[in-house]
């Protein structure tokens, strides 16, 4: 089988590698990839900026969708045929989080999905809603997941409140979404009319274009009758914790996910505590997220903004297309079909 | 001005009455009523059935709506002209419940609102959203809140999680719509193909004839793939409980609204304690509630189903109406305009 | 080894066996079983009243404390020697309850620990406090989880607030301690004054002879300013859910947990409506809340209440005691050392 | 009457009035002052830092205790010699925080409480625990009401988890008892062994002087075998924010209260996603928090920690000790007897 692996960092040195095909051991299920989907941590893997003393060579991408190709012993919860994608944490099912169920994350801990066969664990996927394909599908693991445990699982939205999505990257995009799905009113920002028109063809109710327009958290204000917002999806950037803090509703909640930036500007206690706004870290999310989010996704037939779709031998030009950082929703891999 | 007063119990004894115009005292403030609607619990009422010790004369009713045409001393809140309903506990506006939070419920502990002017705190009235004619605001006190706080505040459902409706009276269709609103999946029963057919075209995702098909408590499980529902919305009748049980999936919730009936079925311990399910006793909600419903019903353009519309003079055929159970929605009754 | 097993059901049926020392395959441990506790549910399984149609011949109890004396291949997480106990339900490691995860109960489904040696997978027991001896530790699976998750994980008590608990059996205490342990105030209930003050010197706050003194609802309401308890523990029996309703307050809970009765009384929708009453149906818990609770019972050295020890030979006897619902606290019958 | 008040910034500015005694309106109790208690935001405030452009004169404290001697017309709810201290923010009774409710603080937005008379609507008041003296409840109304809010109603700690307390200032030394009183591990810092031996007497479990032994964080990670806190309480102080994020749990929570410090240590985004962490801002709370926290200080005995206690006369030499921060517990003001 054929696949992508990171030998040694920087888009360029990724390292095309043929392999064996895989076998299934005991528990254990092999999955035939048909699309990946990349996030920004993906590159950061690829670059070495995540895990700069990661072991290698690592296969890179935490997100995938194929189909069942063999089962191993004693699996009875998938089939052959099963039509799946991996989860994040392959020992994150449900519950909590903790140290231990937070190892083991695909594209990182361990090989990921940029190959056309995986072996995993039998607990470690997901079957996916009918009506998707595998390139859409390969788009909810890691952003989708993100998005969902921000706005439902620990957003706590109700239908009428106000979200706060910035940019159209890939989780914004899945927040604007769920965020919709569940009757919210979602504002959003861009440095593009243009894209904040395609937001708006997916529900956005109000978009802000911080290149001409100026400060965005005195924007949102307005636009709540001077309340804030209930809830800001903050994936980070130079500067939106500050504005976010602006722009939050006195016991409003903050979504904190930004990978995006190592900012540098200074903690604000102050507006957190006079306030009483709820920071809270996601990371992903479990299995049961994922199942939850998958039928939520199949009854409303919401489909994943997909921007970009490449070629499996287009590798190096769709983390390039994600380090552009001008894209809409996810970029998608073709691996196999 | 005119009005409708109960002087003994019986529809046939509901008296009309003519008395002075109300005024506004410090707080307070006089509304012109312009529509009021029935709940079951007004018929009770009416009936002496609810509070066979009430102290009469009273002016029935709980929910109203009108416009502002006085406002007393100190009154900042709102002002003459706003459009405005009234609020079912006139002391409950936030937080828990409480025995002195629960006094004061319109049309039963004091007068309520089929009059042509009433006087309450300026702290008993909400705005009403702008798309809603007097007509459609009317039904939202007590039928709307009490939906509202069974399938939102306390509910706790997510996008893609299972409702179920019985029957399609005003609390029913309000939870169907409101459950559609936040991305469930609604099922609901009732004895009318042409009110299921009703119901659907309000969202209802699968309806089920109780008079013909038998058990409907087998087809929610069926429904759902053998789980159950998450949530029940138990408005109550013979028989409904257990089958709430039995329809209900492990770990799920049922709100027991039900006034319908004094059932003298037995109590089932064994099913709620071996599917740990949650039984949560719902009696409507406080002001915050009611302003948070507003907001969703604004943006949403939600639109309450109106099943029958009554002159004022009409009154007693009203309570008929509702007393022959055989409403879709919502009954509304002129007052003034 | 020996063991005790329901080869027909009622307590003179209970047949002793040996059998050969069972062995640990992957992922499993063999546990020398020291202690075992009786619940009032294994009672009713040995009666065949629990479940008619159980499949014989089974070993009964699901609760049993010991020491791991063989791991099988794989497994990490436990070690020869290590101190456990088994959970309730096998599959229930994690997060909210489900069908699947109910599966697999010890002394129902399967076999139990009434036996000298009993394989389990390695994520089926739990490392006991150290201060417990394995009597004491043997008395926690059910009647301590139990409790835990009606008190502390959905019982969500604050300090101040008031739990009320039925009789002094195994839940009953339980309940009592932890309920103390984070700062409740507790009434409780007996038919004899001797046992109230026995939960006195547990920290029963005050204790009401309901064979002398009659009504108890009435008493929690005089205790507590008129308002009602804020939980109750309802451990079932005939007649006392209406008690319940009565001793609760406006917004409080009861947690249901009585396997006790299959009580004739009549549901009682109104009080369970009008003061927005929350009823949870408790069904032991999952892993996770026993690892929870040992932690507390470790921080606080809290001894468990044991009423009655018995000798393996006498394991008939016990389950007379049981029977004879004389007890204070737990039945204890040690199994091998 | 006599009290102090701001009429230029500063401590050495403070200034003594005298004034003829208030009246009780409409819905107003006239309260004689016994002791006021200091909190940081209170030395703030005279020196100019809170709000430099607030309006002068203005009495300062939020904080007071005493006895009611007049009601005004309509007041129901309190009489005449019911002992009470204002609650911080007048117009937040109940439910959650919101702009307006957040308006009306004592001793900042409105006058405060060092005076010997003060006029309060009579919903602004609370009743005191009988067994506290006039000393012990002046010391409740923010740095108790805070912790409360902190550990108990926000915290969602259960008994086993583990609380991590800075200093033995006011907000902490609450927070410790509030946190024992519902069977928590404390675990607490200090720069003086002196003062975490008084905190071990109040129920600390486990002290670390910072002075001497280096890192906190490190040491918070090793007592609780790796994992780190479940919650934090965190009272501020350059860089104590980055040790909160290295000391606290997987899925834990810090409680942001920190006034203490304007930090400038740049903005921690990685730790708190990668650790699912919630940061929640706590701004004191409610009249709701108040009365639940009397309860449960009324029924535990539970003392408020009083580190000095200064004459009315020595007003500024006690607000020079607070700038000390010398103290331990609460720092009391004498007013009137």
């Amino acid at each position: 089988m054929k696949g992508w692996r990171i030998s040694s960092f920087g888009i360029d040195q990724l390292e095309a590698f043929e392999a064996p095909e895989p076998k299934a051991g005991p528990g254990q299920v092999v999955v035939k990839i048909h699309a990946a989907s990349l996030n920004f941590r993906d590159l950061m893997m690829v670059k070495g900026f995540y895990n700069p003393r990661m072991e290698l060579p690592r296969i890179p991408c935490s997100d995938g969708a194929g189909e069942i190709v063999e089962v191993g012993e004693g699996v009875s919860d998938v089939k052959i045929g099963d039509r799946v994608a991996g989860i994040f944490m392959q020992r994150w099912l449900d519950g909590k989080p903790s140290a231990a169920k937070q190892k083991a994350a695909l594209g990182g801990d361990i090989d990921g999905m940029l190959a056309e066969y995986v072996v995993l664990a039998s607990t470690g996927v997901v079957r996916l809603p009918e009506h998707l394909s595998y390139e859409e599908a390969a788009t909810l693991p890691c952003a989708g997941v993100t998005a969902w445990n921000a706005v439902v699982t620990k957003g706590g939205i109700e239908p009428g409140e106000t979200v706060v999505i910035q940019g159209t990257g890939g989780v914004s995009i899945f927040a604007l979404q769920f965020a919709k799905l569940l009757g919210a009113r979602v504002l959003g920002t861009s440095s593009s009319d243009e894209k904040l028109e395609r937001a708006k063809s997916l529900g956005l109710d109000a978009g802000f274009n911080y290149k001409n327009q100026g400060d965005w958290a005195d924007w949102v204000v307005a636009e709540t009758e001077g309340q804030g917002a209930d809830l800001l999806v903050e994936v980070g950037g130079s500067g939106t914790f500050a504005q976010s803090l602006k722009a939050v509703r006195i016991g409003g909640a903050i979504a904190q996910i930004g990978v995006l930036s190592q900012t540098q500007e200074p903690l604000q206690i102050a507006p957190i505590l006079r306030k009483q706004v709820r920071v809270q870290g996601i990371f992903v999310g479990s299995r049961e997220h994922f199942v939850a989010m998958n039928r939520a996704i199949a009854l409303s037939g919401l489909k994943p903004a997909i921007g970009s779709v490449f070629a499996f031998e287009e590798a190096k030009a769709a983390f390039q297309k994600m380090e552009g950082a001008s894209h809409f929703g996810k970029i998608v891999l073709l691996v196999a079909n």
